[in-house]
């Protein structure tokens, strides 16, 4: 499967339900779907299981995260080349959780498409995502923090966040594709997503701590269509 | 003088040679170039100096720095209202030497709006300075770090820079003024840094660390015109 | 009144109660208790309050943060020499609301030193407080930061981080001044720490956002005797 | 080949002579004059390659670094127990190209000892050093940042360093094992180093960036007899 609209994206986060092995095993219930429904759907597991998932599926694997580094001496730092080998084909990019200074997402941008990865760039609100698109990321997604975990998605809760986000990205940037995220826990919640006009979702707890992870994803991918 | 362009911002930085009684100093001989030409000129001294800087001048005076709070527990951080009630009417964000994380200079951009605060914005280069635009503060700051206290003024050794941030900016946001930094150090810099379009200049090294700042401030105001 | 054990600090914070004009007031009353009970309290305000607060009063003014700098090119940092200058006779470091790298902790002690600036440095937990020891500053304080503005006392619901701290930090320093602090906000907290062997109290809100400021800072000075 | 002292960590960074593939074969070198040697090396590849080199190789593997961070939502950072699945016996823990504030270390050190990695903490001078050995990790690593790098060994330009280090240590902390980096690039800059009491070196370009990793190797390991 290809990287083609509409996405889902599967962030597995630091849950240990998506640590090491286990991983492995959610990368796999994301591929059954995504055979079975013909929509793409990527996973994004932690940096040490990016080699063993990527070993494991077809679908696309992006990384949680990439320095804005060349080859060289930044002990501890990932270096884009090293996830492109590891099997990566894309990165998230200023997630709230692991946010950047504005001229460092510009550089990750730069060196994600000179490694030919996918950039996936992410945004607190509208005009913090509009910025982003003038950066010209693959994709830029839209995610209230203060939604993120708790089960209110914000396609619902808070539309407007939305509808804002796709009007001002658009203003800047006709090419980029528009996620949003946090609190989507339903089919539902994706379906009111594409509505407003963006061309996926950005999921995480709401898949990895799910009883069933296999069928909330299925009802997801239907839901796209 | 109020706000108006073409302004010179001029940066105290650290330099010993505008701390504290010299900071008041410095401000004075900015103020006296600026009642002569008529030309708009604000300085930007250190954090400690606002109070007595903005008591003896009447030119805008800038704060180097906000922080992204309101107020309550933030040991160390700056606050927008202690800044304003220290006598600035303006501050810069995210300059090369302070970077913010995007989602800071956001906040920090609406928190000196709330408070009427100016929000000169820099970025490190043409694309950066575009996502900055898309956050409407007042002034947008292009400053190509590697040229920041050299001497090599961005406007004429990379006009290019200039003229790209230019373009990429108004793409954007037709309002914002726009400054260039780095290197400017003569009245021939200053005007080239006009004609390629911009509103003023940021400048630091080029003024402080002069043997005679009235004299080449001077020149600049007159290069303006 | 000079520097000396047992010692009140007073931590404005970026509280409105304690910004401008109010922290001048705020440091009067200071000025006042200290001068009546013949002990040593310390006011730290904001960075730009610390000129006119240091020109009303003759308490020690401690700045909340220097930064790990020489006179340079360090825009929107804190500069030793400027807070010195500015009337600052110490300097809050690694307060948990602005926390610092161990090595510029380091660097913040050492330039604290040269420049003739007590440097009162915090730490989170015993052995962080032990660590600070080891670098040799004039005080350290303990405050854990789940207490902080709680108005529950650590010396009296965590008295094991103290006296744990007391006794880690003086098996590496025996000269370095201990203080606590984290929801000090009565006479008998105060008279708590020292009789664990503390040398004094870090205090902010319950202080700075008391009704009557100077009753409370009495009763604290009064304890201590 | 256990963890043991003598120890020689090669830390691999983000040199492509050491990513991916690159990064197997160097630590089968490794493992090569390990069990020539009977000398303890152990290898520090980047995070996604942490996998592929622990399945490759008997010898211990560490992180270059681990977040201060459970189990949770913290994308991008970089989990203990994912690690420890992945294969890693210990971690470095603020290197000086990745360094964190003082209380994060703490948690980080403790957070490893739960899930018994063994911690390797870095300092970029003796003072740093010792308050580093008073959060009581399995080893602390002494590297002046202005000589990684250059060929020059601490152990033969810096020897000071190195024996303020051991002596301000020791004084804190009898049974955390020293180390000492940075130039270390020949068999008798090795063997000065445990002549000045350290147990080991911690080593990087002097051999990723050698035209014969193994036989410099090697002479390292025959250097620590």
């Amino acid at each position: 499967m290809k990287l083609q609209t509409p996405i889902i994206i599967v962030n597995f986060k630091n849950y240990l339900e998506a640590t090491g092995q286990k991983a492995v095993g959610l990368a796999e219930k994301a591929e059954k779907v995504s055979k079975e429904t013909n929509i793409c759907i990527a996973v994004a597991p932690q940096l040490v299981d990016i080699v063993a998932v990527a070993k494991a599926v077809e679908i696309p694997v992006f990384a949680q995260h990439i320095d804005p580094i060349k080859p060289g001496s930044f002990t501890g730092h990932v270096l884009a080349e090293a996830v492109k080998e590891a099997g990566a084909v894309g990165t998230l990019v200023n997630h709230s959780e692991r946010q950047l200074k504005l001229s460092d997402i510009d550089t990750a941008i730069k060196l994600a498409r000179e490694k030919s990865l996918v950039s996936c760039v992410c945004g607190n609100n509208a005009s913090v995502s509009a910025a982003v698109a003038a950066l010209k990321p693959d994709i830029v997604s839209v995610e209230p923090p203060e939604l993120i975990g708790t089960g209110i998605a914000v396609s619902k809760a808070q539309p407007a966040v939305v509808t804002d986000t796709v009007r001002l990205v658009r203003g800047i940037n006709g090419n980029v594709a528009i996620l949003c995220g946090a609190g989507i826990s339903s089919g539902e919640d994706v379906a009111v997503a594409l509505k407003l006009e963006t061309q996926g979702v950005l999921v995480a707890s709401g898949i990895v701590k799910a009883k069933d992870p296999y069928t909330i994803l299925r009802e997801f991918a239907d839901a796209t269509k």
